[in-house]
C-alpha cells in the first residue's frame, strides 16, 4: 500500500488522536497546569511507544517534563533529530472563541475548503508535532527508515523554554544528530511552499510604574500627584520617534542591514497589501518609516507592548488615580542583536525615561538569539526537495518574524544546525481566538516529512 | 441629659447601627447589586422611620432608589434639605484591604487615635449620612426642631447620579427648601475645621482604540500593523505638553484664573509639602507647571487616565498583539469650564489623535458642573458658627478639588444653594482600599449638625 493511500484509510484515526491530545490543556504558563502537563506529556509518550520505538521517557525538568523518544535502526545513517513541543499558549480571551479552545472541532473555512481543526495547539504546535509521530507510523509500518530517528518534544516552549538549555547539556550524548528538524513555522500559502531560513530573536519585559504608595482619589489628588498610568503611557510614546523608529540607544548597532539586491528579493515573494489589509480589516498598515511591510516583519526589530493594566478596568467608572501601572513589552529581534544585551539597554533606558514622582521596576521574562539558516545546506536542500515532492513547486526560503529562541541554542550547545520545515498559515491565527490547522496541511506534512528522511540520507552520502 | 452625654452614652449602639448598614454591598456600579442597593436603601428608611419622622419613602427611579424623608414641624421654619448617597465606590483591587471592605472594623491609627471604622463607604458617605440620621435622633429626644427637616439621600452619586436630575425635575414641590447641607466633603485636619466652598466639575470618558480584527501573533505581524496600545499610549502621551498643561484645544478658555491675591490667601493654609510627600511616599509631587499643589489640587483643571487595559494581563509572557486597547479618562473641571463642552472637545481632539491604522470611539461616562460656594450667605456662616462651637476655632473656607455634580443640578433645577459641612480627612482614603472614618469625625460631626440648626434658624430671621 502506498503511503498516500495508507494515510487516506487512517485519516479520520489520525485526526482522532491529535484531537485527543489537543483536548489537553497543556498551557505552560499556567501555575495550575502541572498536572495537565503531565498528562499531555503521558499521551504523547504512549503514542511514541506504539510505533515500536526503542525508548521513550519522560524527562523531569525544574518545570515542565521532556518527553524523548528515539528509533535507531543503523549506526551508519544520519541521524535526525526532531525537536517540537507540547505546550500551548493561554487561550485568551476566552469569549472570542467561536468553539471551546480546548474542544477541538472540524469545520471548513475559505482558506481550508478541507477543513480544519479549530482548537489551542491545533497548529502551534501539536498538531505539527503529531505529523511527526504519523510519519513514524508509516515508517514503521514500512519496515524503512532513512535515517536514525530522534525525538525531544518539549513543554516550556511558550514560557521560553527555560529548562531546555540545561537539558541539553546534561544530555548532549543523547541528542547527538546531524540536524534538527522543526516543524513550528509557516508556509506562504497552500500552493506556495516555504521554508524559514530565519527567526527574530526576543526580549520580553515587565514593567511596573509606581506613584504613590496607596490608590487615591483622583478628584483630592489629581493634578497634584503622578499618575502611574499617564506617566506609563508617556514612557511607552517615547521608546519610538515619529518615524517608528526605536529610541533606545544603540538598539540598532548590531541590526544587519540587507543588500539592497538581497531586499529586491524578499519583494519578489508573492504579497498583496490590499488582500493583507482586509484580512485585519485596517484601513493602513503601520511601521517603521522606509521599509515594506513584509521588511518590518521579517528583517527589521521591533518593539510592542503585548499587555497594559492599570486603575480601575470594570464595569461603569470609577475616580482612581492608581498607585501602580504595568505593562508586558516585548522586542523581535534579528541578527546580530543579542537578547541579553537589548534587554539590558531597555531596562536602562527606561528607567531613565521615569520623571521624579515615580518609582520603575524593569523584570525581564525570558529572550531568544535571532537566527538565520543558510540555503545552500544539506537540509535545506533536503527540505527543498521534500516539498518539491509533495507540492510540485519549489519551495521559497523565508525569513519569519517570530522566534523560535532554542534554534539558536541548538546551534551554540549541541552544536548542530536546524531546518525550519513547517505548515502551518500565517492565517491560521496561532496564539489567538479561533487558532486552526488545516487538515490539508496536517497530511500534507506527514507526506512531506516522509520524503524529507530519504532525501537527507542521499544527500548526506 | 446634655447632648453629648446622650452621644457618649449611646455611643457603641450609634456605631453599631452604622457597621450594620456598612455591611451591605451598595455598590452602585456593579450591575449584579441591584438587590444590595434595595437593602440599603430599605436599611435607612427603617432609621428614619425609628426617629418618628413625618414620613420615609424609598422612590424607585429607572436605576437605584431614592430615600426620602421629612420632619415639619412649623411652616415658618426654615426647611433644611439634608442631602447625601448611599451607594459606594467599587473595593477593587480587594487584595490590598487589610480586613474585607464589607465587614466593618474599628481600629486606631496614628491620626485616628480613638479609632477609626474601616469599610468602603465608612466616610464615603454612609458615615457622613448617619451622623445627619443620629442628629436627628438627639433632635426627636429632646422634642427641639430649629428648622423643618428633609433628606434626600440617592444610590447614583458614585456613577454620575443619573436619574437624581428628573428626580429633582418631578419632586419640586416636595424638595421645596431654603438650603441644602451635604456633608460629603473633608475637613483640613482635626484641629483645623474647614468648609468646602468650591468642587471640581467632572468629564469621565472611556476610549477603545482597535487595530486588526483579531489578536495577533506579535512575531508574525509585530512591527507591521498598529499596535492598539502603543498607538493609545502614543495618544494618551500627547494629551499634556511638557509643562504638564492639557493639550485639548480650547481647554483653558473658560478657566477663572484666580488673582494674585486670591492665590496668595490659599498659600496661607497650613499645608506641608515634606508631609504630603512622605504621607504618599513620593519623591516629588508632579503636575501643572507655575502652580503648587494646592492649587493643582483645586483651582486647576485636570486629566488623569483611571484605568487602562489590553492585550496579556495574566501572569508569565504572551506575545499578542491584541486588537483592542481601552482606557477610562476623566477631567476635573473647574468654573467656569462646562462639562458638556470639554466632553466633546476631549473625543474630537483624541479622535484627530488617531494615526490611521486604528479606528478610535470615544464614550462619554457622567459628568458634572464646577461650583463655588460664596462665604458670605446666611448657611455658610452658620455652619461656621457651628463649628466654631464645636472645634473651639473658625473654620477655612477651602475649594476643594473632588467633584459633587449634583451641587450644580441643584441650583439649577431646585434654585436652592447647598452648603458642603463636611467632616472626613484626606487621609481616610476614600474610593481607596482601606477607606476609613474617625469616630472622633463621626461624633463631632453629629454635634455640628445639631449646632447648625439653631445658628441657620437664627441668622433667617
Amino acid at each position: 500500500m502506498s503511503n498516500q493511500s495508507y494515510i487516506q484509510e487512517n485519516r479520520d484515526r489520525f485526526l482522532d488522536e491529535l484531537m485527543q491530545w489537543l483536548r489537553i490543556p497543556s498551557i505552560s504558563s499556567d501555575p495550575g497546569s502541572k498536572e495537565q502537563m503531565v498528562r499531555a506529556a503521558e499521551y504523547l509518550k504512549q503514542r511514541f511507544l506504539e510505533q515500536g520505538v526503542d525508548k521513550a521517557d519522560i524527562y523531569p525538568t525544574a518545570g515542565h517534563p521532556i518527553v524523548y523518544a528515539e528509533k535507531i535502526t543503523d549506526p551508519s545513517k544520519p541521524t535526525v533529530l526532531v525537536y517540537g513541543h507540547y505546550d500551548v499558549q493561554p487561550p485568551d480571551p476566552l469569549d472570542l472563541w467561536d468553539s471551546p479552545p480546548f474542544e477541538p472541532v472540524i469545520k471548513t473555512t475559505p482558506i481550508h475548503p478541507e477543513g480544519a481543526i479549530f482548537a489551542r495547539g491545533a497548529c502551534d504546535d501539536k498538531g505539527q508535532v503529531y505529523m511527526h509521530v504519523k510519519a513514524l507510523e508509516i515508517m514503521a509500518k514500512n519496515g524503512d527508515f532513512p535515517c536514525n530517528l530522534k525525538f525531544m518534544i518539549e513543554g516550556e516552549e511558550e514560557v521560553g523554554s527555560v529548562n531546555l538549555g540545561k537539558f541539553c547539556e546534561e544530555h548532549k550524548e543523547m541528542l547527538k544528530s546531524d540536524v534538527i528538524l522543526i516543524s513550528d513555522t509557516s508556509i506562504i500559502d497552500n500552493k506556495t511552499p516555504s521554508i524559514c531560513t530565519g527567526l527574530r530573536g526576543l526580549s520580553y519585559v515587565e514593567v511596573e510604574v509606581t506613584g504613590a504608595n496607596r490608590d487615591l482619589h483622583s478628584g483630592v489628588y489629581g493634578g497634584a500627584v503622578a499618575n502611574p498610568i499617564n506617566v506609563l503611557s508617556d514612557m511607552i510614546a517615547a521608546l519610538h520617534d515619529e518615524n517608528n523608529h526605536i529610541t533606545i540607544p544603540g538598539f540598532y548597532d548590531d541590526v544587519q542591514e540587507l543588500s539592497r539586491q538581497e531586499r529586491d528579493a524578499m519583494a519578489k515573494a508573492p504579497f498583496s497589501l490590499e488582500a493583507y489589509e482586509k484580512d485585519l480589516d485596517i484601513d493602513a498598515v503601520y511601521g517603521e518609516k522606509d521599509y515594506t511591510t513584509l521588511e518590518r516583519a521579517s528583517i527589521r526589530p521591533t518593539l510592542d507592548v503585548n499587555g497594559i493594566w492599570g486603575g480601575y478596568i470594570g464595569v461603569g467608572a470609577k475616580t482612581v488615580l492608581p498607585s501602580k501601572a504595568f505593562a508586558k513589552i516585548s522586542m523581535r529581534l534579528v541578527p546580530d542583536q543579542s537578547s541579553g544585551k537589548i534587554t539590558k539597554m531597555f531596562a536602562d533606558y527606561f528607567t531613565s525615561l521615569a520623571p521624579k514622582g515615580v518609582r520603575v521596576k524593569v523584570t525581564p521574562h525570558h529572550g531568544g538569539e535571532p537566527v538565520v539558516t543558510p540555503t545552500d545546506s544539506v537540509e535545506y536542500q533536503a527540505a527543498a526537495l521534500a516539498m518539491k515532492d509533495t507540492f510540485g513547486v519549489e519551495p521559497i526560503p523565508q525569513r519569519s518574524g517570530g522566534s523560535i529562541p532554542i534554534v539558536a541554542l541548538f546551534e551554540s550547545v549541541l552544536g548542530v544546525k536546524s531546518v525550519l520545515m513547517g505548515f502551518g498559515l500565517d492565517s491560521d491565527v496561532i496564539h489567538s481566538p479561533n487558532e486552526h490547522y488545516g487538515t490539508f496541511n496536517f497530511f500534507k506534512g506527514i507526506e512531506t516529512i516522509l520524503r524529507f528522511y530519504p532525501h537527507y540520507a542521499e544527500l548526506k552520502k
